[in-house]
């Protein structure tokens, strides 16, 4: 016999692990709107629009700009799978895990991939991949902006677009983390395939995933020789289904294509400039304070990312037990990261809605409570006032 | 500049298509329930429940009962690029468009696709799928149990699934239009891999695709030759994330997971022969209902899906100029359909939430002012009365 099974009743966290972030809940009520057949002229309009803000907030003016019906992974391996062909040859900047998943993708849809590396918690040297693309004339670039699994920043895109220009080599970011949090200039970079997650600065709910790209990719996704294996993930196919010609596709998902709508919406009335500001003091408060608790930062000072905030774990504090502490007593979640990093750092989002002051007040207390508790030396107080003071002096 | 986008503000539509549907309010309040971590022991609890209400509705004690965090396509293209070779004999039991989308799904992963065909409009003969079998020795059969497109529930899969079984192929079905709406017996039909949709009779908006299969299909999905080409539709990493094990994978859709949970929940509380018989009760009255207004009906009658009822157009009724009145003029929004059909015939869903007498009403209403406004010869309240007939006879 079945089993009743009861109401959803999900406790209320603040999530500043590395994605999902709490929504604004303005995204939340919009998603509850009245749901939209696909092809309702009031349901295309609401597409219309969300290519329009996207384009926005990638700050271009390519045409085909949408969103993939998955999370950032599916918008990431729609670019890889409509770009490469059995054969092409990718390189991949990798210096993290989603280096790695750039790897993976290209490996799986026929790529001969070839590596310019970093230790974890370093970045790419843009001369080295320009050293690369002399060496191997790879047909298509990847290169992971905002690598969340270190906390760390690729720097110098701009001169890595050029590079790729010069090298006639398309270039493929992953912005998930950055986009909507501090500058992906996608023109004036000249990014040619871009794309992003919407759980993350954009402030959505996970299962969308924004991307944009120019018309040196378009060329190269319509005239393959080879037919794209993936149907869902076909840009051939979705950019007809995202445009005036309505190609019959999947169907959209309405609530969330609200939620991502109204997200992005709030991301423009908010202004660019200020919301990265606002993820940037918000950042290095977070770090400032953690400083002040003697709590040492992990990976090159010189290229953290703002909105993840990566922390030696002290010495002592037991990683899974130490997160279930901060989230049963506190109800704050952070995570872990992967393979060499996992159980030594813990990374602190502060993205979207909760890149304010006050989760930054929030976390540091609670772990201040939580590393005191597993007998760690973290003196009382230290950190928020530290963060408050960095925060008060860049507002000032 | 950038120019300012106005609040979401979508109108309230019957949606009478093919899906979305209406969805249960309920479902839209779930999903905007505070947002939780995809690795917080709350939110796998709740990933815990969504496969165990699967396994329910899906009638199968398959430990793989999860969902594809993409529609009901990337349901299907997970379950072919899962199982599917290059080089593989595939079987496509086709007579409408999704099963020249699984043909599509097949070929694009390398499979040699042969095919059995009826006519849109009707239904395979097992006998056909046998011979076939003994043939052309195919490794998976697809077949699609609710061919959306023309209306027609293919029968006897109890039959196809004994065969399947006897030639020692995989049998795969497309149950996006029907689960949640009529039986679909996975494991006594001997199913060995099936999917859905959550945006029909499920009742939850677009965006998620329950999946299930057995320990036959897992076997072929764990021991290929060859990897799977797709990352985020490969089922062997996902059924490692759905598990004990929560290898990291995709974030995991959030809000539209709360959705589907309570739109299982939903189903499972109201009993799933209360709902198959409303869902039934519900498409025969509106069928009833057209033939009283004098409107043919499409397809088989023998094999006429309960959930979609697709009727000719009449004479002189012009398809998008017809649909845009409906929608406009009474809020009612019904679906042409593909191919050779499109512009003859409107397909009428009554799906989840809809499947009532008073979605039947409405919308036959709405159809005599508008198919009488064109000048259809189509008599006042007739179609009302021989629903509302048909309904209550069945109730008592």
């Amino acid at each position: 016999m079945s089993h009743l099974i009861g109401e959803l009743s999900p406790p209320v966290r603040l999530l500043c692990g590395t994605g999902p972030t709490n929504p604004d809940p303005r995204v939340l009520r919009a998603m509850g709107a009245p749901v939209l057949g696909q092809f309702d002229p009031a349901f295309t309009a609401i597409m219309t629009d969300v290519m329009e803000l996207g384009r926005q907030v990638f700050r271009t003016v390519n045409p085909r700009t949408f969103a993939i019906s998955g999370t950032g992974r599916a918008g990431m391996e729609a670019g890889i799978a409509s770009l490469v062909e059995p054969g092409d040859r990718v390189l991949v900047a990798n210096c993290g895990r989603f280096g790695d998943l750039f790897v993976d993708l290209a490996t799986r849809y026929g790529g001969i991939v070839s590596q310019v590396t970093a230790e974890w918690g370093k970045v790419i040297d843009p001369q080295q991949i320009d050293a690369a693309l002399q060496r191997t004339r790879p047909k298509i670039v990847a290169v992971v902006h905002g690598e969340t699994s270190t906390g760390m920043l690729q720097p110098m895109l701009d001169e890595i677009g050029r590079t790729c220009r010069r090298h006639e080599a398309l270039l493929v970011v992953d912005a998930v983390v950055t986009l909507g949090g501090m500058p992906v200039d996608t023109d004036a970079w000249q990014i040619d395939l871009g794309s992003a997650g919407t759980q993350k600065c954009i402030g959505c709910p996970s299962g969308m995933a924004p991307i944009t790209y120019g018309a040196r990719a378009e060329e190269v996704i319509t005239s393959r020789k080879t037919p794209i294996i993936s149907n869902y993930l076909d840009l051939a196919q979705l950019q007809r289904y995202w445009s005036p010609e309505r190609l019959n596709h999947h169907t959209l998902p309405t609530s969330m294509t609200y939620g991502l709508h109204e997200a992005l919406r709030l991301i423009v009335n908010e202004g660019l400039e200020a919301r990265w500001t606002r993820h940037q003091r918000t950042g290095d408060a977070l770090k400032a304070g953690l400083e002040a608790m003697g709590i040492q930062l992990f990976g090159d000072p010189k290229h953290r990312l703002p909105m993840i905030t990566a922390m030696m774990l002290p010495e002592g504090v037991p990683d899974e037990e130490g997160r279930a502490r901060l989230l049963e007593e506190f109800g704050v979640e952070v995570a872990t990261s992967f393979g060499p990093l996992r159980g030594r750092i813990w990374r602190i989002g502060t993205m979207g809605y909760n890149a304010e002051l006050r989760t930054v007040l929030t976390v540091l207390t609670a772990l201040e409570h939580v590393l005191r508790s597993f007998y760690a030396r973290v003196p009382r107080g230290a950190g928020v006032d530290e963060a408050r003071r960095v925060y008060e002096r860049a507002a000032s």
